[in-house]
């Protein structure tokens, strides 16, 4: 069998404190993530009166997503191993890096975090929280294979850099390739699908204002993107260099 | 008792050579982060004219307080632990990580440095420093909790990447997160609140320009939340996983 | 002889199984790199109506392509090293550091990795994809100058911080150094010839967009800049200082 | 006697085959910083037709010399310790880690790479080199005391990170520190003086421009911050922790 096991994990895993204290961390470092990227489009709709977007804009979610998604992953590398995105816990599953409890877990905390950042954004900025949604003129087809694909390199990144046990040194900078991979994609994807390469961030933002028009594409794009990255990753890049570890669980 | 102890220090530390170069390097790293920090804003307001804040605007205060509050915290990290902020330094008091005269000694550094980087501003651009204030439209309470929340963020990344003791290779960039977790609320903040995260930053602009009005919010937002940072983490992520370490100062 | 032997390779090395992941994860690493920097152009062009280029449009592409490539880097260097970048392979080998068939095979992955970033991107953004091109008043031979002083830039970092045996902990930040002269050469070079310092990632443009004016600059360019890099670097900052290696291939 | 000694160097050192390897990494150094980071203040000129600056603007500027000296300091950190700045010899010779004759080879390399840079600039964008001016309004005693605090920053920032014998894992990204306080303060400095910190990076484009107004301000400013930062960080923080050890040359 040529990927680790993928295990459903035993129902007491869920209730473990090691476990919860994985959740408070997913938690936090998701709403720190979702609240200064949410927010700063807030921000940029204040300050340009709900304006067309703009290449400066672009760069302005850009450099939030990237500098929040970096410390959000940071803060979190030693506890629950810094997901902070449902793709890429996802991802983690199906490449038998994590249990499928313990994934339903920090899955559930992730998406708490974005609810709690966006009610606290909606109370401090005294506006709506937008949704995602598609710019003008993009197909749903379009949308889904970009969220695809750069949801596909978000989790590929994840893997090279913070979960191959090859990553040497490299894994001193993973959590800043995890976080530039991310506004890098914005500078292309948040001119036509919103650019989410997660789930959680699009979650709390659609329960805040009510939203949910293609609200199922930031959850199907990302979930075959990163399950793909998983996958491919696991099979090719590590199982068959350390075909002699035993599998175990991460 | 599960967090460290509280302590007050003796009161010859406070003025014991290595307390005093701490002290210096305080100042110097404040002295550096507001002086492009605050500059920035300067610049801007010449370029603009003094012209409405818009989103390159923010890019700019994002940029300049990100990289030099990275800066600011790798400078003094192996002389003070580069605190560079009240909030930081009360978050480390409440965790039980400095005693109390050695922060109060911290304190007055970094609001001197802050001073004199003011005044060091206003003598190079022959300009007013213009002091932080909320956006109109925001109040005081919207204001408050935006910045208790983003200092939460700022004062938690202290904790996840320079204290804690299983930190690991994390140490290594922990100046770099830090800088930039205020660089990504900056594009959130900066357009409500002004984004301090920082009682010091906040005082020399106020005392050369002898701008007080809110200015309370600048110091009660950011101990609240550096406050409660450095508790959560401190008991729920380091304290009881090293209960067998005897209580001592950091 | 003061250079690392010049090796050929033996045949079968070009279907050895390392040498075919190796070749996947530059096709993979180049796919991430093209998809978000030449999409990064398309959402400049989508959110412009193709307008010209400003301070703004050089900014977005400096940062997509700086944070873009620092992460393809990232997630090759412990595969395949992480060339992403013909020019890079071409350095790597006129220095001895790869035999001439290897390198063949990391060239094709390459260019196919960038027209299969160029179709997904003309799909999702359901655009066509710009070929690079100089700019209006741009003669030829300034381009192919600049192209090979960008290029010699980029491939001397390689060098020093990825391949030079006395890098040490520099070898850590390698991959942010090598997308971090890619983003700022951008800033001169994308107003005048493009600034692609990379034959690949003009190669998917203009494979799809079948644009083939001046691309001859983009190989050319880039192959005596990245190879008197390599040579330089070779022969004056590694040969000498360890004489006593023997001459074995990378 | 506080500071290590001041060293005048033996006369063969200056044509010592490591002394002229350091210079030549030097030199290629300067000329990677000076290409990229007064290139595109080139790049800004054209776009905007020599429009006035902007923050879009400082922004360019600041992301190329951020990332351009991060690089330039990172290709030469090994070789040559990555000075690429006749203020940074300067203050690494006032605090005792670089002979004099030694400092005058890294300063005449640095003051040759700028000024190739700029030849090369002015062929490859048939344009003109701007040199470093003030900004309109801005005085001779404010321009001088502001490159004076910037350029301690900086020289501040080489001796915590770079030079400090506790400077432990902070080394790693002590090119990314020094870099980004470049940025950083341009986002100041850039609307006033030109924000040079860096007597080099100013010396080339005077040459190939032959405009020498006021261009001692980027001598003396820098020189004076870069040797207080060499001396009181020496004094202060370096000398007094580490008397024993005997005063050699670094």
């Amino acid at each position: 069998m040529p990927i680790r096991n993928i295990a459903i994990g035993r129902p007491e895993e869920a209730t473990h404190p090691d476990t919860l204290k994985a959740a408070l961390a997913e938690f936090i470092s998701t709403l720190i993530f979702v609240f200064a990227g949410s927010g700063s489009g807030i921000a940029y709709n204040k300050l340009t009166d709900n304006g067309a977007a703009t290449p400066a804009g672009l760069i302005a979610a850009s450099i939030a997503h990237a500098f929040g998604l970096f410390v959000a992953v940071s803060v979190g590398a030693n506890i629950s191993g810094g997901h902070v995105n449902p793709a890429v816990t996802f991802g983690a599953f199906v490449g038998g890096n994590i249990t499928f409890l313990r994934g339903i877990v920090y899955i559930i905390a992730q998406l708490l975090g974005s609810v709690v950042a966006s009610l606290l954004l909606a109370f401090v900025t005294s506006s709506t929280v937008p949704a995602f949604a598609l710019s003008a003129g993009v197909g749903v087809g379009n949308a889904l294979v970009l969220e695809i694909v750069m949801t596909f390199g978000l989790v590929y990144t994840v893997y090279a850099t913070a979960v191959d046990p090859k990553r040497g040194s490299l894994g001193t900078i993973a959590p800043i390739a995890i976080g530039f991979i991310v506004g890098a994609n914005i500078l292309l994807g948040g001119a036509f699908s919103g650019a989410a390469m997660n789930p959680a961030v699009t979650f709390g933002p659609a329960v805040v204002s009510w939203t949910w028009a293609n609200n199922w594409i930031y959850w199907v794009g990302p979930l075959i993107g990163g399950g793909l990255a998983g996958v491919i990753y696991e099979v090719v890049f590590i199982s068959h260099t350390h075909e002699q570890l035993p599998t175990t669980d991460y």
